[in-house]
Order: C-alpha cells, then structure tokens, then sequence
C-alpha cells in the first residue's frame, strides 16, 4: 500500500445514475466502506452542469465544482472518476487529468473502445494509470480475472452476453412470446432501455465491451471498427421458436474466439444450445465466459449495468488506484493493448460456424434437391433439414418455412451459397441465416 | 511491483497432482507465462518425498530437494507454495516459512479452515502475507472477487456448489436417474472421486471452503466445527424425482445468509429453483452466487478441482505475491479473519427456510388431517400437499408418499413436528426432511 495516503482525495466528474451511485456510497455509507477497506476515501468535488441528482442525496453543496480546473489544481486529489460518457470532452478531461497526475477511474467503454490505446499510453508517459472494470459488465469483476485471477491462461475464446437491454428484450421475446417490438416497449417501461435504444439493441454498446475484453484477454490490439456487429431488432419470433425446438436460445452475443486464421471477433444474435450456461442467463443480467489453457471454462455474471452495480466495480477501482494496485498491474501484466501488436481480426467472410437457416420454399417434390445441390457446390455439409408449420404469426403469404443446420462451414461460402438459393424460382422469401455457437471444446 | 524482485524463486512443497500442473506451467509454458507477465518466475526447488511427477516432466533433477531446510536457508526463494495437503506436516512447514521471511501460497482448504486465523496472524507478525486463491472452487477467481472486486460490498449472502466430485454424483443421480451408489461408482471410474469419497460426498470438504470464503465475504471469524454439515450419501432418489416435479433441483449446497439472529452457515443438500443459474451447473463443475448490498447476485463458474485449473489459481497467486499486491491487500483490506470477531453462527434449530417433507402415509380419510394439525402446532404453515404415485424403485412396503412442501419455517419447529409426525400410527416410515433454498432478494 502507498504510504502517507491513508485519506484518497476523489472527485467525480459526471453526476448522472452511475455518477449519483458513486457519490451515494462514499457519502451515506461509509459505514460499510469503512468496515471492508482501511483506505479513506475522501469525496473531494462533484464536477458537473446539473446537480439535481446529488442534490437529491442532500451533498455538502461545498463539492459542486463546475468546472475540473479546481479538480486539477488540487493536490490533495488523488484519482478522478470519469463518468461523463461520450469521446469528446470526457477525454479532454482524462488526458488533462493525467496529465496534472491524478490517476483514473472510467467506466466509459465507447471511449476505451476508440481511444483506450491513446489514453492507456498517455498515463504510462505520465507515470499514472487507468482502471476501467465498470466499463464492462457492470459489477462482475470481469477485467480483474482477466488481468489478475485468469492471467497465466492463455485464452482461447470469450462468449460474452454484455448488455442488459439487449438481454432483458431478448428474454421476453423467447419466454414471454413477443414480437420485439412490444419486447422492447416493455424493456422501456421497466426503465431498462432508453427511448432510443439504438446503441443497446445495435449491438454497439456489445462492440465497445467486446473490444476491450478481447485486447486484455488475447494481449492485442482490437480494433473497433473491424468487428462485425449486428442487433437484435430485426429478429423474427419465429426464428427464436424454430431454434427452441432444436434446442437453442438466441442470445446477442460478444465473441472473440481463436481461429486457424486469427481471432474471430464479432456481436451479433445467434444460437447457443440450452446445455451452455449462457443460454440460462435471462432478463436484465449478463455474463461472461472466458475459456483458458489452464482453468478451462470460467464464467461470471451479474448485473451488467444499473447505478449501484456499477457503483461497486467504480469504488473497487477507486481503492485500487489507492492503493497502488492498478499502477502494479499496469506495470508487471503484459496484456496491456497501448504495448500490444495488432490482432488478426478475420473478417466476417473467414468466420468458421456452423449456421440455422430459414428457407421459404414451394412446398413441391425435387424442391430440397435444388437447394441441397447450391449448397454442396459451396461445400457446406447439412446436417438437418426440418420443415415447419406456418407459424400463426407469419407474415409469409407463399411457400413454407424450411429449417437446415449446417455442419461447419465458412461464412463466406454459406453467404455465397444463400445468394444463389435466393435466385431460385423455388425460394419464395428472403432466406434468414443465423450463427449456432458450439460450445467452445476446453483445451485442458 | 516491488523493486529488484524481476526474477522471483519458487518452491513447491509436494508435487502430487496439482503440484505436478505448477511445476509443468513453472517450466514447460514459460512462453505463455512470459507473453503474459513480466515479473519472471523461477521454480528453485521441489520438495517431496515422491518425484514420480515430476520425472515424467522430465524436470531437471537438481530441482528435487528432499527436505525444507535448504528451501529455509536460501534468500533467491521469496515464494513457498504449500501443496502438501493435510494440517500437521503442511502447518509446520508454512510456519517455518514464514519465520524464515518467506510469502506463502497455499491450496490447503483444510488447514485454512481449522487454523486459518493462526497462520494469517503469524504471517502478519512476520511482515508476510499468505495468497490461498486455489483454495476454494480452484481456477475459479473468487477470493479475489471478495477481497478485490466486491470489496464494496455489505455481502448478505453467498450460495456455492464448491465440490465437483459430489455435483457430478448428483448431476448423474438427477439427469440419469442414477441411485447414489451407481453414480459414485461412475464417479469413481471417471477418476473424478477417490476410493475413499468421504470428504468430498460428506460434505467435509465443502464445509472447509465455505468457513474460507464465508470469513472473507462477512469479515468475521468462522468456527468450522459449528457449521452444520449433510453430504449426500444419504439422499434417495425418489427425493430427486419428486422434487424435479415441483420445479426443484438438488444440489449439495454451501450456503452463508444473514438472517435475523446472525448468520446462517451450512452445507447440505438442498432444492434449489430450476429457475436459479446454480441449478444448471453440472457435472464437476463449481460455481458460488455472493449477494452484495450493490451489485446484487453476481455468480462465479467454472472448474474446481484438477491439476490444471488449481495451478491456474497458484500461479496467479505467486504472481500477486511477488509484485506485492497480496500485501497491499492484507495490509488494506479489513476482512482477514485473523483481526476480526467471531460471526454469531446460528445453530441448525434457528435457521429458518422452506422445506420439502416426504412422509409415507395410510392411504386412508383423515390422515392428512392428523398430519396438519402437528404442523398447525408447531406454527408451520405448509405451502403445498402432493400425494405421489409409489416410485418403481421404491423400498417402501406400506403407506404411500405424501410430500409436503412449506412456508418459511424455523427448523427446530419443524423437526419437533417431524419427531411427532413419525410417531403416529398413520405413518409407516421415518419421514424425510430437506430444505428448499429460495432465491436470495437482492437488497440493491
């Protein structure tokens, strides 16, 4: 532990949910802080234009401090908590807190997902550090057994569910029946979506938290905008019932798994069988499988998001930083992503999956046969074809739904195979392709 | 990091299974361990009385070491990792390493649990620490959860399935119908339960990691010989089957809750809520749910057992040893047992839950009648009655299965009804009694 910093000066920038949770905790308790940690943590300032929400836990009004040069000016604190989102100012005042030698603590992923490289090499050149666990999966403490607990596996994949709204509206479409968009009204009625949920439902808040558990998992660099990333909002129910009675869950998935190639890094809907333990995680949770050399498949789950969840990975890092343990690992772990070499991200085409695909075809006699022979041109072996029944709430107005599970195969030429399939005059609709994710095969 | 520490040497005391995974990762993945950290580790000295492990590692053979005593004496080793397993040897060892200014890491759940505070405070004398990461639910990163990531949080309560070789028993027993017998056996064959099953199948064993992590978790002292402890030697299958009907699924269960009078701390078989992610761990695999007053349920899975996976753990632990972080943690944290009061541990009679009663009644009028009033007594409200169809496996002669399953109750009064239910004329066969664990209410 650093000596003579027995009392840590903080100040939060941003005081919204996550931000008022903060101020909450090192405020009205104290209490519980106190009876865990032997480091005092000292609320210094409150850095923000609206502060209805600490005003509302009724804080001393001496911390409201409207802008950070006060904050950068005063010696007696230690760490700036950065809560104020977004990748403009939100880094101007990281960088210029580092720069005036406080150390950080974010839960900003979009900006780690763009800039982490940058503002990670900023704080080695200023002898500072960043810590981030908030930035991914709210409470768990995901980045901690990434760099600490798991750090001698070599790590071979993660499948991770990481947003909450994406979850909690896929949950209700799968158990509850619902269309999505009645899943995702619901979601915004239980205040677990936000009146627009693009990046929630986009699979782009999935992509910021993927790119940065992939570097520290793999030692690489990510980069964000190779990842495919695909949402959840333009799933058909139907799709989610015929995988059901095949024995899947449709989940939107984070994933960075080894491949011959490179790292197969993408987010998108897809299929995991009911056996995995990612297919039981419902509603508003997340979670987290990382599978290494040595433990084999791991997994964490929690609450992914939420004021106090967070709250709880923000104060473990605010001790952290404290204490001098984030400066250790930044400087004896090498999974670092500012000192790492480039991943080699396949592209979507190189992917290696196996595939559900709904057919819309003439219900006719030789109909398979055509369809079989596109696919044996690509190379891609079928492993079972099953027609449905019309599901009642179908919008097909000709042909039947056929439902075929490859075997794996590339992406590339499951694509080029569905092109020609959709030319045929026997296709009577747009054919819908859906990656099955096997259980990763432990290395241990 | 501590400073001129870049090569740490290492000395493994016992080089049985998960000595022999250390020693292999130690020399064999230097390549993995390198790309990964950058503090180097450097096996000095194996010490055993056996080297048959490592001859097959091929190690070199000026590593064996048949006693401590040249370990004692050499200041190039700063890390002892206790793997001999057992209280007496391993105690004495640990001890003398810690005169001799050496940090520990130990995997010794029994020695933790029956002299834990002894040694914590030994270390503490000695200005040493002691890591015992692998000692509970091995490579799963959970006692860093508690005292790093979670630290924030008031724990209310931690439900753990924390022995592999019973979850397989009983994964068997439920997804096979398996009887006891045949499952351990299968177990045994798996290699995945000793000759002698009794510490794990009795619950011995899960009691000792339950006393580790429930100190942690609370920050009190645990007294292992007050926890109450069931194994599932005694479970019957039919057990099993009628409860899967009700929505249940067994599992041997390390639960620490608080309740009103203190804390309740137990290892049983228990019914657990098919709706709850513990009750989809199966087969070897562990996993423990920690309730903390902010980040609500988080869940921690993997394997806990296995040479591989419990290196995983040591490894990392000699990591955080050598950089400092175990003492920066054991000087900061305030949850060591060593420095903390006893818990108010509750005695089996003041714990309050539901539970499922299996009796065998005179399939006659009025019977139940009999039974309710005793429960009525007693002031147990019973929540559900079912009379069940006999089992084909069943030994029972006469009477027929009632089960009964109740409102929360206190267990002492359940059991004064139980002695009394037994005694009537109308029950043909001692009754069965199991508690029914509800889904903790998050406190967030």
């Amino acid at each position: 532990m650093e000596k003579n910093k027995e009392k840590t000066g903080v100040a939060v920038l941003g005081c919204g949910t996550v931000g008022g949770a903060v101020v909450k905790i090192l405020t009205t308790q104290q209490d519980i802080l106190k009876a865990r940690h032997k480091m005092e943590l000292q609320l210094s300032y409150i850095v923000d234009i609206d502060f209805t929400r600490a005003e509302a836990l009724h804080i001393d009004k001496k911390l409201f401090c409207p802008d950070i040069e006060t904050v950068l000016k005063d010696d007696s604190v230690g760490i700036v908590v950065e809560l104020i989102g977004g990748t403009t100012i939100a880094k101007e005042y990281i960088e210029r807190s580092l720069k005036a030698g406080k150390k950080i603590v974010t839960a900003n992923k979009a900006l780690l997902a763009h800039h982490g490289n940058e503002l990670l090499a900023l704080a080695r050149e200023q002898g500072s550090c960043i810590a981030f666990e908030a930035s991914c999966a709210g409470g768990i403490p995901i980045i901690r057994a990434l760099l600490d607990g798991l750090v001698v596996n070599r790590i071979d994949a993660i499948y991770g569910i990481v947003n909450g709204t994406s979850n909690y509206i896929l949950s209700a479409m799968t158990m509850d029946s619902l269309p999505y968009s009645t899943a995702l009204k619901e979601a915004q009625e239980a205040g677990l979506a936000e009146a627009d949920p693009t990046l929630d439902v986009e699979g782009i808040d999935s992509g910021h938290k993927l790119a940065i558990l992939t570097s520290l998992a793999f030692g690489k660099r990510i980069d964000f905008k190779k990842i495919p990333i695909e949402g959840i909002h333009t799933l058909d129910i139907c799709d989610i019932e015929y995988g059901r009675e095949l024995g899947y869950v449709i989940k939107l998935l984070a994933i960075a798994q080894k491949q011959e190639k490179g790292i197969c890094v993408y987010v998108r809907p897809a299929f995991i069988s009911m056996e995995h333990p990612l297919a039981w995680v419902s509603g508003p949770f997340n979670a987290v499988s990382v599978y290494g050399h040595a433990t084999g498949h791991t997994m964490y789950y929690g609450r992914g998001a939420g004021g106090d969840p967070t709250a709880s990975a923000i104060i473990a890092d605010i001790y952290q930083a404290a204490t001098g343990i984030t400066s250790t690992l930044f400087a004896s772990v090498n999974l670092w992503p500012d000192r790492a070499e480039n991943a080699v991200q396949l592209s979507r085409m190189d992917f290696k999956s196996r595939y559900y695909i709904r057919l819309t075809l003439d219900d006719k006699p030789g109909v398979l046969a055509k369809i079989a022979e596109k696919f044996g041109k690509h190379t891609i072996s079928i492993s079972s074809v099953l027609q449905q029944e019309l599901h009642p709430d179908s919008d097909i107005q000709e042909g039947v739904p056929v439902i075929i599970t490859t075997h794996p195969a590339v992406e590339g030429s499951v694509l080029a195979a569905l092109k020609e399939v959709n030319k045929l005059d026997v296709t009577k609709a747009e054919s819908v392709c859906i990656a099955i994710l096997d259980e990763y095969i432990e290395k241990i």
